[in-house]
């Protein structure tokens, strides 16, 4: 099985995605899709009148406040629009999609954050009423079930709580504990990059290859959302998974490309 | 096997829909919902500027107009925002419930009606880009495979075209058909009202029984939505199914309530 996760930049060629899976599950590939969904939850919520408000932790890891409405506007737009969108364009290749959200059979079993701790202003702060969570547990039964009898889960956040609340949860990170429990050792990462990036500002500085223990050296080099993609990284390692790739999600084929060498393997 | 449609209305009591399901589910009923979601799709759609259009065909059934924005709104209200609530709603009540649209899996194939008849200020007109369908094909197995392993799943519409576009669907005719395609013998329409109505402002008027060969003779009592349902009735008993309830979606233990006889039984 191998799991490939797929970020949600509005640069992602779906298309291009959908066949290389195409191949891969004709190969007799098991696969699993993780996706994101950002841009389109960000462009609902501006157009809802309900901006996206990002918080940073006191260790400098920035993440999205979740509130109720912004609950609301998640929900709608990655396991809604966003979800069903990839769904149809994977059966329009052949590949015999089904979309979850983490919240179905309780596939993602979070434990809530209803407090965290915020740097505003070089204040650290406590800030209540948050409704995001850390994927603790995963539903592994029902993802077999599915890809057992040739189905090609399509999943994404949110989670569900140990309570049975909806609440945001990292996606990269509910990925590595899903890689870790289902006992995959192979998880590609698309994005819109050729990889992880030495100068991010330039495209041609890819880092073809990282030992899984200078994971540390390298997280300087990373900006923003990576940082988070990076701990996730570390996260899988530590469940057991052997080789992570990191890839362009823009360009033809891939999947196969960067399993080829294109984009950055750490291991 | 037992089918329970709930309609989309904001007074339905899913507190009270999802206790019932648990202890039907603890009495080892296999169970399939389907649920609608037009008041969170109207509502957002006005918060974003393109209200739902309606129109009426030339016999005078009524239905919402789809073109691209609305089948985006669909999908926010329908598949995420409304369809994983429930779900939530449902776990929290120890039902293993899984979400699906009509698209994933093609559980919902359709046929898709590109063009339709219209009557617009008595004209009757042609209407082009139309993504609607009809549910002509249903993914059986994928429902099985749930079912038989312990879930529950949790439909709606929209529904896939041949052509593996999304299309907008009627929840009560693509109930019908699944309904025909599973072998169910019994389905349980939960709306806002007590059951059909002689006089749809008289909320006593609930008419208790109607022979299914009688149907015809009722679509008279029948307003607006109750019209289409009804449609959808006739289609259940063409395809084998033998029990029909309608009841309230309000009340406490709205399914074992109208089992037992309060509402509309149609046979």
């Amino acid at each position: 099985m191998i799991i490939i996760k797929v970020g949600g930049g509005k640069n992602i060629n779906w298309d291009y995605v959908a066949a290389d899976i195409t191949s891969l599950v004709k190969d007799g590939k098991k696969v699993v899709i993780v996706h994101g969904a950002s841009e389109k939850r960000d462009e609902l919520a501006s157009k809802l009148g309900i901006p996206t408000k990002t918080v940073v932790s006191p260790t400098g890891i920035s993440s999205v406040l979740t509130d109720a409405a912004a609950i609301e506007v998640f929900l709608m737009a990655y396991s809604g629009l966003v979800n069903k969108t990839i769904v149809a364009k994977l059966l329009s290749h052949g590949v015999n999609a089904v979309g979850l959200s983490g919240v179905d059979g309780r596939l993602w079993q979070a434990k809530k954050k209803g407090e965290i701790m915020i740097k505003e202003n070089e204040k650290i702060k406590l800030l209540r009423g948050n409704l995001t969570g850390r994927v603790e547990k995963i539903n592994d039964r029902l993802i077999r079930l599915l890809v057992d009898h040739g189905y090609v889960p399509v999943i994404s956040a949110p989670a569900i709580s140990h309570e049975s609340e909806i609440v945001n949860t990292d996606n990269d990170f509910a990925t590595a504990v899903m890689a870790g429990s289902l006992g995959v050792s192979e998880v590609v990462y698309l994005f819109e990059a050729p990889g992880l990036l030495k100068d991010f500002q330039d495209k041609k500085s890819v880092i073809p290859s990282i030992k899984k223990d200078k994971l540390d050296e390298f997280m300087q080099f990373a900006e923003g959302r990576m940082k988070k993609k990076l701990l996730g990284v570390k996260k899988a390692f530590e469940l057991g998974v052997k080789k992570i790739y990191f890839g362009d999600g823009r360009v033809k084929n891939p999947i196969t490309n960067v399993l080829k060498g294109n984009g950055t393997l750490i291991s």
